[in-house]
């Protein structure tokens, strides 16, 4: 990984007041750009040709130039160039996937603390994350040892794609056995697959922001925290397997994310949310040198109204995209002119670090 | 339950430039204070030290002063000091449920006419009031006549927790007497209980508002009714069960309600949904006095676009924290302009009643 | 079906300065009005007494004036005089649904291209323009030779009411036999019968509007297609199926569309649906003249994110009125302010085509 002060070296030359965000055009880029255009930064859009034609759709959330490039791994060879415009980095969650390992020699600053994307991308690491923030979570099992129905989840599943339940130790011999046999996966993802206990209830995906600028509101290590919004994402075909069901349809459920609604929670549940996020934040500066900007921290309410959490996403997530114009929570922290999505938000933290002179603290 | 003429008294005192909006700090505070905030009324919490921080997370929506108390239960104890402050008490759904059977006799105005609560907390006289209405509603049954499947609620389950079904006459017993040997209720509770059939359909939760003061609208009682939202509970874990359904694991639903999400109607059912809340609002003039401000009537659309009517909530309902910028409904009375959550609406209508002299309309 | 230039003819005794917007009171009337009303144009309501009072609820969203009808099916009736107010005819689901064939014969400028309803009113029609779009679409079999779980749309199903699905031949023949034995259905209803493979996934419906008059953005055909929107829609009992089926309680499905909720999708996926917008509007060109303005294409997303297309509304779709202030995705096109919800989006094309003086491009 490339040194932090490496990067504050990159960063020294910048021109402060012509600032760019850069980013990969997927996931939530629409969204970054928007967001950047009402806080008035420019910027530029790595894109495959082949993806233009998505942005170009939408007039006020494209970029204001594009680099292309063929493959996204090889965003990297872009790195050089876009720090000569004074380009800062979104990294969002296909940038993580897509440009894969080469993402931490970027020769290019980015938005946050680059390490949490190694404590995001190696689940053990997460759970160890999770578990340093003393969250609330389901059991994990060693694949040998499962004694509830448990969710499976190989290291190269992303995005819920790939996960199945089983329900015992046998059937996760079976299935996995047969997966084995077919070489859908190896040796090595049985031994490193992360097997937890299948948790009942609802899920509810929290959209956090910590910001060490702003002191009034949740307070949170040395600034403060953000609640953004929340949002339930839709899996295919699970969230709609009950139309199957209901006519005697037999149907294997899958769990590929391919879309986000928007959703509140009861009130008296934020005291919780509030706790969680703030337990993430903390203890990844005990960790890591901290967190910086979006995070989600995936988590199930129970009927007892007992939060559990089963992963983390250290960067913006793309449930964020429902609310560019600012959410439910937002509004009560930004008010409501034009509101303040994440994207956005975003922005106005790299705007404000700008003005005080400290986009070290909050870019590695 | 104290006099309206004694709460007459305490709001001649009242200085009518200087009102104050007051709430517990849980249900749907965030909302009331940010929405007085927008009419420009100052506001006041009561809350507990603990639920402090969840305020003060949401600058615009925290209130301008707290007032601690060690137990919601004793919120009487500051109505002398906030009916100083001319504060007026806005009664939501916890509210109700903390400060229990005290609540009648605090001594400070309510917002809206107190003896709904009565009404609303007994859910023998909600389903007199609902038949006094004339609303299509599920067959109810004594506990020894349950003939369809049914849905069962004891006095003290609150908000969709500890409802459960029964298919017969017999699955009530077996699960109300090893309720009854457990422990977990009462005999009286038994004879208490509200067995409802069991319906099926969507549920839809809209949210209504009467105001005695606006003449053009929807016309209703002397004044009009105002649609000014609808929203969907998301009970924890009923509202994901078919998840482990679909991969054989059997579990036990549960109802408890732990967030709200966003949705319209076809257009053509407003007729019948202004209907009801036109007959839920006529009838209570007949029964106790009227309903003034917001309330909510819990129903199912069926198959053939019928509605049947289960619950009325005669006060804020937390679905309405979906709205805090208004609706898909109330931009079409309010316009766009902020946006007219129901928090907001509130706050307006103690205005405009303090403007016309008319408080004590809309005050017990 | 009414001759194009014959409403050119009408069209051209137009004062273009003082144009109506004219539709039913029901489906999405709310919306076109009040998105009317924002762009400063007149609108006018064909209305039956008993709907009045539900457009009369919201001051904002209610039309101008209403034109009473005794039946929808005679609106026909009053195209003379709204013809001679410069009315232009937004033909909704409801209009095509209730005045049924009498409208192509309506002396009235539609917005749009009314060959359109021809094609969207016949299933096999509207299957042959799928195809001839290339979209991938689930399988189709004639009512002898059902191979897959299926589901059956009878000619006179409706907005989902009295779909069904079989698992397979001997079942399509068990229930359709029973149906035409009490008389529900008719010996041609079976031979016209539309049945499609049951796919499994989730469904998505977006939003889709084609001008002609803008090149920024999606060129499609001569012009640009703007994705304002999407939704899912809520059928009742389906969509809450589950949780009777988590009692084990036996209920029949059925698909009766009663509401709406927002949604958004993966990013990436956007640019299949762009494309799938895209060939429907460049087929319809090819096939009748083109289709302007508003339409839908209804998909499904399976875990592989393919999206296969099974129907397509050649008009506003209901699912729009969830956002009458804008979307997640309109104000990625037209901004914040105030939103552009694609009632108003109608209205705006309606100004911007009488700016050009090319009324009779989007009209016939």
């Amino acid at each position: 990984m490339i040194a932090k002060k490496e990067i504050d070296r990159i960063l020294s030359g910048y021109d402060r007041k012509d600032l760019k965000v850069a980013a990969l055009c997927s996931h939530s880029a629409l969204q970054l750009f928007y967001g950047a255009r009402l806080e008035g930064l420019k910027t530029v859009g790595i894109c495959k040709k082949k993806n233009r034609a998505r942005y170009d759709a939408f007039p006020l959330a494209k970029p204001g130039e594009y680099v292309f490039v063929d493959r996204y791994e090889d965003a990297g060879e872009v790195a050089e160039k876009l720090a000569e415009e004074n380009a800062i980095f979104i990294p969002h969650g296909s940038a993580v996937e897509y440009i894969g390992e080469k993402i931490g020699s970027m020769r290019l600053p980015f938005f946050g603390n680059r390490r949490v994307l190694l404590w995001e991308a190696d689940r053990r690491k997460m759970l160890e994350w999770l578990g340093e923030a003393g969250c609330s979570m389901p059991e994990s099992y060693a694949p040998g040892r499962i004694r509830k129905p448990s969710i499976v989840k190989f290291p190269g599943a992303r995005g819920g794609r790939g996960y199945f339940v089983v329900s015992s130790q046998e059937e996760f011999e079976a299935k996995s056995g047969a997966m084995l046999k077919a070489g859908a996966i190896t040796e090595s993802d049985v031994r490193n697959a992360v097997i937890q206990e299948y948790l009942t209830g609802v899920r509810v995906y929290p959209h956090y922001f910590y910001t060490p600028f702003a002191k009034d509101g949740f307070k949170c290590a040395e600034g403060r925290l953000e609640m953004l919004g929340l949002d339930k994402r839709m899996e295919s075909n699970v969230d709609e397997i009950y139309r199957p069901m209901s006519v005697g349809l037999k149907v294997e459920p899958s769990y590929t994310v391919v879309g986000n609604s928007p959703v509140i929670m009861r009130e008296s549940l934020l005291d919780d949310v509030l706790e969680v996020g703030k337990r993430v934040v903390e203890s990844s500066f005990r960790l890591f040198g901290g967190i910086y900007g979006p995070f989600c921290v995936e988590m199930i309410i129970d009927e007892n109204f007992r939060l559990k959490v089963f992963e983390v996403s250290a960067r913006i997530v793309a449930g964020t995209n429902i609310y560019p114009r600012g959410s439910q929570y937002s509004c009560y922290i930004f008010g409501d002119e034009g509101g303040m999505g994440t994207g956005r938000r975003i922005a106005r933290e790299i705007k404000v670090a700008a003005q005080k002179n400290a986009l070290q603290k909050i870019v590695y």
